[in-house]
């Protein structure tokens, strides 16, 4: 069976909210290709294109799909198996406002650099152009950056809030997490009927941080898996990622104390499950191995995670 | 000629201030071996061994060394060969009202876990225990981690105030940083004649954050050659690391925010002087590759990194 394209041609959505109406109806297991534009909707062309300002609506987010089956307190698997560049070039820019250093005198605010794909890249959507490890590289003021494809706006429907694609929180949204590519599994709990999974806005390449607002933002083609488990054995209240080399809990809040406090928590849960310790054995013991990571630092909420290698650490689904 | 070593026994500091009284004189280029006892002076040797407060002297970092020829405006390059545990066992640890998840109330603490040598570890100073990627291990509760030292608290004498072992600030200190192990080198603006290099509070195995306040502490010794960069192409605010695969430049601050955000700031003086980019490309390109990580979340000032490949920057000294 040929997978269905999903593309945000179809529908996308600037928000997360508890009601989400489906542009496409998945089996439990289907394997489908997501069809995403840039975050910025292809307003930026070039170098002289400048953002004066984040747009009300950013990081479109093709979707959402509804898996069938997927119902509150369950976990919705999403297996990325490939994340492919679909034009020509990315967009690495500031704007007023926004980013860590957005008061340092010596930086300009805004400023837009294309990111050329290297060799032109495939632009055909059916073809696809180059993916995660396969030795494609854009382009930045003549420096060569290997293309390491991130989703950066992943989530699923709200347990009863309305979220802009520009804020991550316990659904997803804007998570900005480097994990977020081909050959990793995210898993998210499931708040709604369906489930209602959406996502867009990509980058070519990305720094853990996103200091400057933004990684290499372009449009991508995703193949993913998608799949329901049911009365999982450890709840989730936030997302996970399993990148084949480790597991690692996200977190998302309005500081980074928080974040990773919340972070470490989530982590406890599943290291006391997966060894059978103790809280306080599963705390000692994750202050050896891994640890905090930083996902982004320049949304609206930011975004940390703990790491656990997968030597140590397996999820229970 | 032997390399001089220098231990704890011959003195050890608990405070970095501007006055600091050497215990050795090191040439320029002299590589030596450093002992240390563990952060907690021997005091936990069992789970039995709880800590119910954080103690006044935490951390004896031996020395200080004084470098010959280190002015004011140098940068003292701090090779670490190797790191060596030097006894037979490590303690993680929790106290209370210390560590980042101190208000759970499913977390005992104070709480010990010893985690033991595997094979009882080689404790003659002379010999030298496992050291980082010789295989050694260590046990918590049953579940082998690998021996990857860490030197917890390193630092020299500061421009003007006096700050304890246990917080980390512009002169090093408590960085708690799991690159500071061997293999890497450590640069640390110097502020007085001398430099006055010290070091203890080592760790068995840490992870990123140290989250429950300790890793598995443990004496160590450190071969390092200490070497004097006169007049530095790029000047130093703070400490920066070579690991051989990154720079990383270290910010410590009260919070994480103002932490990532100063680390962010030095790693654009050192990309922009290496590429010869505007302050804004330089701050784009940090966006796109390496980026922000977590060294500590636990002391009285936290402590964060901005991480840049080697592909894409080596230091101008």
């Amino acid at each position: 069976m040929p997978r269905e394209r999903v593309s945000h041609l179809d529908g996308h959505v600037y928000e997360f909210g508890p009601e989400m109406d489906p542009v496409y109806e998945a089996d439990d297991g289907e394997s489908v290709t997501i069809e995403t534009i840039d975050s910025l909707n292809g307003a930026i062309q070039s170098d002289d294109d400048l953002l004066d300002a984040i747009p009300e609506e950013v990081n479109a987010a093709t979707g959402p799909i509804a898996v069938a089956g997927a119902s509150p307190g369950d976990v919705l698997a999403v297996d990325i198996e490939a994340v492919r560049v679909a034009e020509d070039r990315g967009r690495v820019l500031t704007a007023p406002g926004f980013g860590l250093l957005q008061d340092d005198p010596e930086i300009d605010h805004p400023a837009t650099r294309v990111t050329e794909v290297e060799g032109g890249g495939a632009v055909d959507g059916e073809a696809g152009g180059p993916e995660n490890g396969d030795g494609g590289r854009i382009d930045f003021e003549g420096i060569d950056v290997p293309i390491e494809p991130v989703i950066g706006t992943i989530g699923v429907a709200t347990g009863g809030e309305t979220v802009s694609t520009l804020t991550p929180d316990d659904h997803g949204g804007n998570l900005d997490t480097t994990d977020v590519t081909g050959g990793t599994t995210v898993y998210f709990p499931v708040f709604q009927e369906g489930a209602m999974l959406a996502m867009g806005d990509a980058k070519a390449a990305m720094a853990d941080g996103e200091m400057c607002g933004t990684g290499a933002e372009i449009a991508v083609e995703v193949d993913a898996t998608l799949s329901v488990i049911e009365d999982p054995t450890v709840s989730l209240d936030r997302p996970v990622v399993d990148t084949g080399d480790a597991v690692k809990t996200l977190a998302s809040a309005e500081t980074l104390e928080e974040a990773v406090e919340l972070a470490n928590g989530d982590m406890l849960d599943l290291l006391a499950h997966h060894h059978g310790l103790s809280r306080t054995d599963a705390y000692l013991f994750s202050s050896l191995v891994g640890g905090l990571e930083v996902s982004q630092v320049v949304d609206p909420q930011v975004t940390a995670r703990n790491a656990v290698p997968s030597e140590y650490l397996s999820l229970p689904f």
